[in-house]
């Protein structure tokens, strides 16, 4: 499987899944290993990984390992697919393991690697189809983390961005800090700096003093779940990004592989969003930065509206104008 | 001087002043003592005390404490007018201590405490008049912290909550972390939490989604500078919080005495923005949170147009729909 990152957050080999440990990243690099669907559902839900496409991934690696060990796979699915309840990649990696006529644990493992190779491949082509949207000397904005950490190997919108720099079109990201756990800092800052991609990291709250002095073309963000009518459910700070954008005169684009959108749902309104504790916004690394007892919201998601979304690139092509239309004209060529 | 905080941010007894180290909070409370202008522009430079009104009373204080030792006014009054460059009450204050006839310490100090004491008078005023624009059962959302921590004691916007609050007309309060600083976490949460009101926190780039949720009437902010047509300059992310609201149909309050105008200042773009270190975008209590060497960009402050700007509320009452005409209608009277 050939990528340009030079790490690897996800990796198969001596019958077990090795998932490099994204809580302690950028300070520790860690790597730990699964044996069972159990485990990789207990990571999944602790955000050892993370990224919707990199959750599909782990989860139908997870899948495998349960066959491996000859254990009840109805109940690696059921526990795997309990893990996370917003990202729809990891319903469809268990639905196509699921499917398959083999229970051959080889078959399966088999499976697994090709889901992953595919996201890879579908990352290379969002890569050169984004890319071709980001006009020469550019700077872009995106927000959390959607690159080789988040999915099989290049990244979504992260992808968009390392294939528009390799391309000699990019000057500039910038890189929105992603509170509360931080992934543009921890996580793209230090994905870009690997890869020597100038970066330079932006609290949430200063993005649209950013956007008013100009300069940047593009907000370049990944998916969680596209409903069928375009609008797109992303990490929370997605949808005020987008509002800013459009305030100034940025353009959107949304970078997710076909497996992000879930045509079940009419609309955004029918995602269901992981609200989540308290303690992930008033403490840090296990230290307090609130008052004991403080109460907070921490919702894991937000909605953006598909009329706010200039482009939805998939390993398809583009959505330009998102909209149940242009959605649907994809998915029926 | 009597207002309705709990706890004290900056005393003055024994010929000394005594801040309480806002750096430390909620954690730590632990109460500094000053007896030179250097020590006290060296405080308001580390943010030991912060908030506008409050750096311009313990500038004042600062000054005086030079006359008390027989130290060069001069010295004094060029020192502390270069802590800060944002706050213009720093330099209101000063000028008003340095427009005194008599040199006499006794006189100095006891200037400097009558600025403190119609700090809190001013503080008690615009808590009036900024709660009467809310209706009863209301919802708002604060930036920052504009607290007795920001101020001589009860508070600008935070006043307004107080009052509001205290008038049995406001449910929630919602306050924005406001990062890099965390002053929303640190300070406003614990400071509401003193005084019994209830308060949940919100990472700045969730506030998007909270105000598409519906029930928040009133976003409410200080300023650390109004120019003469209603431009004001605050904390980095009051900006964004202004064109989120404006998206969402909830109304934008600012609350500062007419000592945080200049008038000198034809517009916002007149207002210097102080850039503070990237470290502080990087380190969280000295710890990193990013990889070594990464960059940031760290505006102290930005300016929300006088367009988007619903009330401006002072001491001596309310500019609705701010513009130069308006404010200059109140300076006026």
């Amino acid at each position: 499987m050939t990528y340009t990152a030079s790490f690897h957050a996800i990796e198969w080999h001596n019958q077990q899944l090795h998932l490099l440990d994204q809580r302690h990243l950028p300070h520790q690099h860690q790597t730990l290993s699964y044996n069972s669907a159990a485990a990789v559902a207990d990571a999944i839900r602790a955000m050892v990984v993370r990224g919707a496409p990199a959750i599909g991934i782990a989860a139908a690696y997870g899948y495998a390992l349960d066959a491996l060990a000859g254990r009840d796979l109805q109940h690696a699915y059921r526990v795997l697919a309990e893990s996370r309840p917003t990202a729809v990649n990891l319903f469809w990696a268990l639905e196509r393991m699921a499917a398959l006529s083999s229970q051959d644990p080889h078959v399966l493992v088999a499976e697994a690697r090709q889901i992953h190779a595919e996201d890879i491949q579908a990352n290379l082509a969002m890569g050169q189809f984004g890319a071709a949207l980001i006009s020469e000397g550019s700077a872009v904005y995106t927000h959390c983390n959607t690159g080789a950490l988040a999915t099989g190997g290049h990244g979504t919108a992260l992808g968009v961005i390392r294939s528009a720099y390799q391309d000699g079109r990019l000057q500039q990201v910038y890189a929105g800090e992603t509170r509360p756990w931080l992934q543009g800092a921890r996580l793209t800052a230090w994905e870009l700096m690997q890869d020597k991609i100038p970066v330079k990291l932006v609290c949430d709250g200063a993005a649209a003093q950013l956007f008013r002095q100009g300069g940047i073309s593009w907000v370049i963000v990944g998916a969680d779940r596209i409903a069928a009518n375009g609008d797109t459910a992303n990490k929370i700070g997605t949808y005020s990004l987008a509002v800013l954008a459009r305030q100034h005169g940025i353009k959107v684009m949304v970078a997710a592989p076909t497996t992000t959108f879930d045509l079940t749902l009419s609309s955004g309104a029918d995602i269901p969003i992981e609200q989540r504790p308290a303690d992930e916004v008033t403490h840090l690394n296990g230290q307090p930065i609130a008052p004991a007892g403080c109460d907070a919201i921490n919702p894991s998601f937000d909605v953006t509206p598909a009329g706010m979304i200039d482009a939805i690139v998939t390993e398809k092509g583009l959505i330009l104008e998102p909209s149940r239309e242009t959605v649907a004209m994809l998915f029926a060529r």
